[in-house]
């Protein structure tokens, strides 16, 4: 989230980029010390502890990154040690991080299905909280030891990140660095999808997909702002009762029904609005749902997520159903189709800025409150993008900095190797079933060649 | 307009068509006298005035209708005289029509490119204004003598129409007939697709094309009702004086000028709501122009008429550009299509009541108000027709009921005359172009050949 348009950005990224080179290389010649950004002192004093007293700061500095090393499975995301206090330039601040958010375009940027991200190596990352520790020139609305979260296009998972001061935004009384590291990005997307596209007003209905992830929960909260809107929301029936109790009023379970068949019976004549996380086939049905002047707010491709690694499978099957729309049948529906993705909005500080004053306001006055579901430390990214991805959240995943403790990363290491052997013996299973398959289709065939037989024998008869 | 949802709207297209049959059909049997609807002796006493006076009310009854008797040009829709008083539905109620509104939809209807019109013969007319002289059983909100303007899919272009009750809506203190004619499906068009689809808000930008027209009048003055909205309208520069009048920031020539380049030259970003009367070429253009959270509306495919009769250049032409988008570059664009056809939203009564207490309320504040370009007889349906659809007009193209004096019918007759010498002399001076331009084609083809010949002995020399 930098810069006021995509080239800018384009341009930041790279620059972003070579800032970590140092860290990466750390037997190159130190950057030479110009003029030392105002509370860097201050800054360096805790993570450079210890270190040899002549060492210039830049590299004294050290900080825990997460580094996407190559696109694939969760294993990709490695924890590694940067070297080089970061240079800030005008406008920009540095925070101390104390929490992430994980979004869903984190996990697709792994499998390497999000251009928004730059290739690898790579700090993901589009959403985090902390502490001011440095500020640019030219900041006026930032000072060292502003408590803030930050919206940035990728690098928010590391413990001290670069961003643009109009890309913070001052954290309110009484909310934590995990719900503040849990809000920017749902909300915003949540508020963003139906407040403005949607344009949602009293009376109105709703269908939320995944209503128990993390822009599902903030948009249910979000309808309910609105007097009598009726929310239907899908999500297994493990999850009904805390989506139910988050203001959804009609709970459907997509894995054992037809959610499009549940909606038509309470509501006959259709939605209002339909967010569409999902993509492919979904999509066609949600615009199929939708009433005369209703709103298909389609924002992501889920659908093309199955499993671990890109699946080429599930990709083609997306793209192929990938819902194309003609003016012509929008006009005789009197329908709308809206995109909306918050990773490819990132030049439009001030629309950002409105949208979050707004959401700011309503969780003051107690009206949203972001759920998290679940915390994890920085070396345990792969079970917290597997807890997302295979849908066992209900909430927001977020990582803290905090250090592990030490027994803790005992366990962890342990747990890694248990669950290695696991994948292990799990994807031998699904080979031997593969091969169990085949050997079914085996016999399959030769029925079908002994009904042919059978066939012919009768056209023979005749 | 009537029915809750399409099949009941089918269903009760072919009830109408019905019933005006025996008007057709002058010679079948009269339909018996059954109940006598409120008022009906009234209404029928000035029409009916000099008839026999033992022949019942049904068969004296007669009143002018115009008729679409096949689809092509101007000359197809036919003032005709109808006899028998039609019967009154439960809902329904029977209006002294004063004034008619011609919309684009006729115009499309009469090329028979218009499908929400049943097939000839029929009587058009999407909108009228008038006096209710009778009430049909379970109307409680009407009475005799109400002063009404009327939605209807169709058949409002007579003296006498019969709609149901909840399709009419009195007509304020100060409204004239006429600018009542002018208000129904213009300003509820401009007002739907501004407010629910666009979600206009202050500071916001909007493209009006055909700014002088109808809608055009009717979206801009709505824009206005909102703080510091920047209109760019086009129009051919001698409307520019009146759009720039009535609220236009900037007026384009598109007949000069490329609007795109003019509008990217003030707003290099581009703008956040574009109204597509156009389609075709035009909507692809406006979707490249959107900001992100830009919002397209289309609502019509006006590049289609060309010329009086069906023109299948056009069609083909538009066909071929026809606008469809695909889910992903919405979401990377951050943008919104929507369809809009008040014909298609006849279902939707609680919608279009709700959008028309808004704007009624506004024009009663005197924020808005129709402007008539001009007024015409039903005897002068064509010229009104040709008028709007050669883009002559500025602001509501309105048919009258009052009777033509004589004298001006004669006048009438002779201008017919003349311009149908003057159509054949336009199409014979067209033909002789084309012959030329054949013509001018042959020696182009000689040159060409020539260079030809040159390129060859080129080749040679080498």
């Amino acid at each position: 989230m930098s810069g006021e348009d995509a080239p800018a950005q384009q341009q930041n990224a790279v620059d972003q980029k070579q800032e970590t080179k140092p860290a990466e290389e750390p037997k190159t010649e130190p950057p030479k010390t110009e003029s030392e950004p105002a509370g860097a002192a201050e800054a360096a004093a805790t993570p450079a502890a210890g270190a040899p007293d002549k060492a210039p700061e830049e590299e004294t500095f050290t900080y825990r990154a997460l580094v996407l090393t190559g696109y694939g499975g969760y294993d990709k995301v490695k924890l590694q040690v940067k070297k080089g206090k970061p240079a800030l330039k005008a406008g920009e601040v540095l925070v101390r991080v104390k929490a992430c958010g994980l979004n869903f375009a984190d996990l697709m940027a792994r499998q390497g299905l999000y251009e928004r991200l730059p290739s690898p190596p790579v700090t993901p990352g589009m959403e985090c909280s902390g502490v001011v520790e440095a500020v640019g020139e030219e900041v006026t609305d930032r000072k060292v030891g502003d408590k803030v979260m930050a919206l940035s296009r990728f690098g928010m998972w590391q413990e001290v990140a670069v961003v643009p001061a109009n890309h913070t935004f001052l954290i309110p009384e009484g909310m934590s660095f995990e719900e503040a590291a849990a809000f920017p990005v749902n909300y915003i997307t949540a508020y963003m999808m139906l407040f403005d596209f949607g344009n949602l007003r009293p009376n109105q209905s709703v269908l939320i997909h995944a209503a128990a992830g993390g822009v599902g929960i903030a948009a249910t909260q979000l309808c309910k702002t609105v007097k009598d809107v009726t929310v239907f929301g899908t999500a297994s029936a493990s999850k009904h009762e805390t989506i139910s109790q988050g203001g959804v009023t009609h709970a459907i379970d997509y894995r054992t029904k037809d959610y499009v068949e549940e909606v038509r019976k309470i509501s006959p004549k259709g939605l209002d609005i339909i967010l569409d996380p999902l993509g492919g086939s979904d999509t066609h049905k949600a615009y199929n749902l939708l009433k005369p002047m209703g709103k298909l707010i389609t924002y992501g491709a889920a659908n093309m997520l199955a499993g671990q690694r890109k699946n080429l499978l599930a990709m083609a099957k997306n793209w192929y159903h990938q819902f194309s729309i003609h003016t012509l049948s929008l006009i005789q529906g009197n329908k709308s189709v809206c995109g909306f993705h918050l990773g490819y909005l990132d030049g439009e500080i001030e629309l950002i800025a409105q949208a979050m004053k707004t959401i700011l306001d309503l969780y003051q006055e107690g009206k949203i409150k972001p759920r998290i579901d679940s915390t994890w430390h920085l070396e345990q990214v792969g079970d917290a993008m597997r807890k997302m991805q295979e849908r066992n959240n209900i909430g927001k995943v977020v990582l803290t900095t905090e250090p592990m403790p030490e027994e803790e990363k005992k366990e962890e290491a342990k747990k890694k190797d248990d669950k290695k052997k696991d994948d292990k013996k799990k994807e031998e299973a699904k080979k031997e079933e593969k091969k169990d398959d085949k050997k079914k289709e085996e016999p399959k065939k030769e029925e079908k060649k002994e009904e042919e037989k059978k066939e012919e024998a009768k056209k023979e008869e005749k």
